[in-house]
């Protein structure tokens, strides 16, 4: 049921959704000019954080059911396995950058809302009301609706941008940033800052991310399951395709819908993978030739996975996240 | 290096440390009596949570810097893959019973902070000041000795109470339940709330969870990784002792201390394992016949592990937790 149009790319990152292309390009080039993993994956987080056209990452942000934008970010170094998080803040206007330095720290390195604040807050990150005008005139639009199921439309909006890299030596990290559901509970969590779930980076063997619905990306624990494949030695393509059949097969067997997930992956030699549940998820390569925008897809009848590199008429129908 | 004093005891239900044996005997008696499985685990925990003498978990739960009890608790439900949880809640008399109720919802089910406390508001579950003066004497105490290093030997309290069932039809589930780290910063959360690292079930396979260094033990997954080397086929004792040992091999390259981490499981025929990086890890299994007391073992030299059945002299001396 493995089909491929093309081959798994080379390159030394990959990212989630078209919302990236920008960012992987500035952090690909800190990565080839200087060869800075970490700065490179805050860099192009952080681009896609600051831009308020993104709806569901950092500033304007989608809020929840009160009208709050709740972000969560996490940050994996695959040298030393060190995992930073932050969950459920608000008013931090890069919560990567909160989630890479704790990722330095042994212990306490994952923080939840206040406590989350106050650590950004001592450290001198800079804080900003992330609602932006058109994200407040959107929820109020929703709110006018009224929509009593819990399966709302809103729930569509669930991007999440995740970015893994490799340096030239072979190391390996991985960062994650969203504002969650789109009309979400206060305080909902999804998979992204859940190490496992929404990422996770080892350099013996390869890093993952997942974006889409979290509650169920989380009961298979995605990202891990995927390096887990590539460590007892899978091709980084059929490692995601492998992990996510196995997981949407276990999903069904429950009687779940497909709500969508998407993954993405590298290995430890720069072969980069991906896969979906859906009609078409967007992810994009860089390296020494610069970027390259490509699509995942899956066939929802046969359920056979697709890579292919769009063009231009593709390009210009499709949205820009 | 796989060596085995006793073979895995046959159970319903298996918990972490002594202070789970109150608790794990109630909630047996219900799945003797009803087969009713989240009823019993719930039951479990909640015995645990209520009971002040034990200081990392609920009620009397040890403080964070700021003297406040924060504490993150999750149940998930084997057959459905549900999962629920909260994060980081204050004055919330049991939440474990915040995350049951969770586990049964497909979206927005696990909460952070004052979301989680709106939800538990709204659904109308119990409050309650969570320090007790005792635990207050001794945060007030560790104050003064103003240590100053990250690594305080504060953080040795970091017990999490893990309970895991199966019922005759064969449904698995589990539970798990702590305030963290003595000390921590606000906000921390560790691996206990995290599906996959602190706990994981599926009916399919069976079920793990883990205590210790929360840190330590989300970087490998360490439910999640037990869980499925059962699916793969490995008996339940090997796989225990199989994933933690490669785990702690993992972290112990990238330069690693054995901070302790310990875990327990149950397959789906009711055997149960335990092990651990610690000297003695003491765990509770209950069935038809009752229940009992055994320890998980790490010899420290030779990496060996061991289970044993305690004697009188052992049960005197031994702590109580």
């Amino acid at each position: 049921m493995i089909t491929k149009i093309l081959n798994s790319p080379m390159g030394q990152m990959i990212s989630t959704w078209r919302m990236s292309e920008e960012g992987l390009r500035l952090g690909n080039q800190i990565l080839q000019e200087k060869d800075e993993l970490g700065e490179a994956i805050v860099r192009a987080v952080k681009c896609v954080e600051d831009n308020p056209a993104y709806v569901s990452v950092g500033y304007g942000g989608l809020p929840n059911r009160e009208g709050q934008v709740e972000l969560d970010a996490a940050y994996m170094d695959g040298d030393t396995l060190g995992t930073g998080a932050v969950i459920s803040v608000k008013n931090l206007k890069n919560p990567i950058e909160a989630a890479y330095r704790l990722s330095k720290k042994k212990t306490n390195s994952i923080l939840a809302g206040d406590g989350a604040m106050k650590y950004a807050s001592y450290e001198g990150l800079p804080c900003r009301n992330m609602l932006t005008e058109s994200s407040r005139k959107r929820y109020e639009e929703e709110k006018k609706e009224q929509m009593k199921e819990e399966e709302r439309r809103a729930y569509e909006g669930h991007d999440t941008v995740c970015i893994i890299g490799r340096s030239r030596k072979g190391s390996m990290a991985c960062g994650v940033s969203t504002s969650g559901l789109y009309m979400k509970e206060p305080g909902r969590v999804g998979d992204s800052p859940f190490i496992g779930s929404g990422f996770y980076a080892d350099s013996e063997a390869g890093a993952a991310a997942a974006t889409g619905m979290g509650e169920d990306i989380m009961k298979g624990c995605l990202s891990f399951a995927i390096v887990e494949k590539m460590r007892s030695g899978l091709p980084v393509q059929e490692a995601c395709e492998k992990a996510l059949e196995e997981h949407w097969r276990r999903l069904e067997r429950r009687g779940y819908t497909n709500r969508g997930m998407s993954v993405i992956a590298m290995d430890n030699q720069g072969n980069a993978g991906a896969a979906t549940t859906l009609d078409e998820f967007p992810f994009v390569v860089a390296g020494k030739d610069g970027c390259r925008l490509y699509v995942a897809s899956m066939d929802q009848e046969t359920g056979e996975h697709f890579l292919f590199a769009p063009d231009e008429e593709w390009l210009k129908n499709s949205k820009s996240d």
